[in-house]
């Protein structure tokens, strides 16, 4: 028995009744007087909690992401942990892979170790297709908040930091196309909601500028730069023109450039190229990337800074979005 | 009071309480009887180990790492937590950065939340100057054991699965030396101990060749690219010929290609360059990068292998070493 067993019974949010043991006056009375009424009848008294089970004695957040390898949510990793550390928080790490009843046991794991929150990064936590498989998400923000970085799910104790993924793909389009490009590719990697939002963009962009869209310019990549390079030889031999290429991550911009390469194509001149997430390899290229800094760092310490405000039984934003940074280097030339 | 205590008290390792509850042979008769005689002093019995606290029920691994930022540990993580899954653990990490009083708060974060063993990914967590700051581990080796990913450490329950990047080296700088290059410049990210390893392969080749070792062509440049290049540029303004440029890091190897195409250089005729760690930006360049491949799913795979074989008290071995490949892309002719 302890702070969540209260919790449950009380229904209402660990944060709550952290609250309440707190003497934290942003709680009605009639909830106030419910979580004391079940601290009596399981026995406890606010002074066992605070020495032993309470929250303010755990100072640990869990972590959850998709897959470590890749170079964006590692960074996150790794901004979450440092800002977390100022707070005096540990964090620890769960790797889920994409297996929903995997994401379900780890976080079933993080619950069982007592963690203080859970932040799930990235957009691949959620199912946008399915609502049902998002539901062990909603549950487990009954018990402790559940903070979102770069994805949005409605819910009771979820917060949602997002970068505004569509409009940064709409404005670099827009900018293509008022620089005189005309035919744009978009190569992305994955339909994840993040991925809907930037397709969106492109979508957008197109429309608003009366561009017809071609189903043929638009393709799935995952993140492998021969498979970018490939597609684009192939629109090439069946004699389709483009002048840019748009992605939605860094290494399908590699696989453009190289495309270039093979065919002595000049970029910018005959061929622009953009990158999202302005990763090392946005300047590990020769010419280096023009690329969208999707403010990885930003979304984290804001993450962590709701976070810090739910503990405190602060007013939080459920929903906070960043704009991201078009970085201009060599392969654009609006 | 739990299996832990029980440990201690009894002066085994985990390991080995857990051999003696669940009856493997691979215990003294002597060992066996301490540890039913400890069992007993402390009230407790097989049974209730087995139900609630024991070893088999836990299944879970801590993986410590200095930076999930870095490409190559990131790597190593996602390896290690995939072929965990595998053997049905589920595992969870901590992000330590350099700072020792972290990396001993983040372990025994671990050791508080019960977990089975615990993987230390780089030679970071190693100091080659000060063993007294090591002692933190053999100490955590009593409780448990100790896997450590490309590093060694003297010490019981401590296992370790390194990749050879001292011979790795020492090929690369030899096969350019026959292939006629002379004045090699050595740039590095760190003196870790693995890259105490690598110079000293660097350094080995010169010997062996009798060609004279020169402090200028060998430098530290964090992972920085733009630093390498700088540092070559520098040499380059002071006269300083060289041919060759080996590294410890395909971020350092991007940094010599951009110098080489600033000054219109050749590669790999006038400047043969080598990165290290067959990492994303190896394929990412034009022309694509010789690298060495570090095995680092490999040393993870034997890692966990050798963690499974302490838990079912098979016989490891507490020292693997694996070879590195080399692979030959663009930026060599050897």
């Amino acid at each position: 028995m302890n702070i969540y067993d209260v919790s449950k019974k009380a229904g209402v949010s660990i944060a709550t009744v952290s609250r309440v043991l707190n003497g934290n006056n942003n709680v009605s009375e009639k909830t106030k007087a419910r979580v004391l009424e079940v601290i009596d009848e399981l026995g406890y008294t606010p002074n066992v909690f605070a020495r032993g089970l309470g929250l303010n004695t755990m100072k640990t957040i869990g972590i959850m992401c998709t897959d470590c390898s890749d170079p964006y949510l590692a960074n996150a990793v790794y901004y979450l942990e440092q800002d977390l550390k100022r707070h005096e928080y540990d964090s620890i790490l769960c790797c889920t892979g994409n297996n929903i009843d995997n994401k379900k046991n780890y976080l079933e794991l993080l619950l069982s170790k007592r963690v203080d929150g859970i932040i799930l990064i990235g957009s691949k936590f959620l199912d946008a297709d399915f609502s049902e498989n998002n539901a062990f998400i909603i549950d487990a923000a009954k018990n402790i908040p559940i903070m979102l970085v770069n994805s949005y799910l409605e819910g009771n104790n979820i917060y949602s930091a997002q970068c505004d993924d569509e409009a940064a793909v709409y404005t670099v389009t827009d900018a293509l196309i008022k620089s005189g490009r005309k035919n744009i590719v978009y190569l992305y990697t994955s339909m994840s909601q993040s991925g809907r939002n930037k397709l969106s963009g492109y979508e957008k962009a197109l429309e608003m500028n009366r561009i017809p869209h071609r189903k043929e310019f638009v393709q799935m990549c995952n993140k492998d730069i021969q498979r970018a390079k490939e597609y684009l030889n192939t629109l090439h031999e069946n004699g389709y023109k483009f002048d840019a290429v748009v992605t939605s991550d860094d290494s399908l911009a590699v696989g453009a450039l190289k495309y270039a390469n093979e065919h002595g194509f000049k970029v910018p001149e005959e061929l622009s190229v953009v990158g999202y997430n302005d990763s090392i390899l946005a300047q590990a290229t020769e010419p280096e990337l023009t690329s969208i800094d999707s403010k990885v760092q930003s979304l984290c310490i804001t993450t962590v800074n709701t976070l810090m405000g739910v503990f405190n039984g602060s007013d939080v934003p459920t929903r906070t979005y960043i704009t991201a940074d078009i970085i201009k280097r060599n392969t654009t030339n609006f």
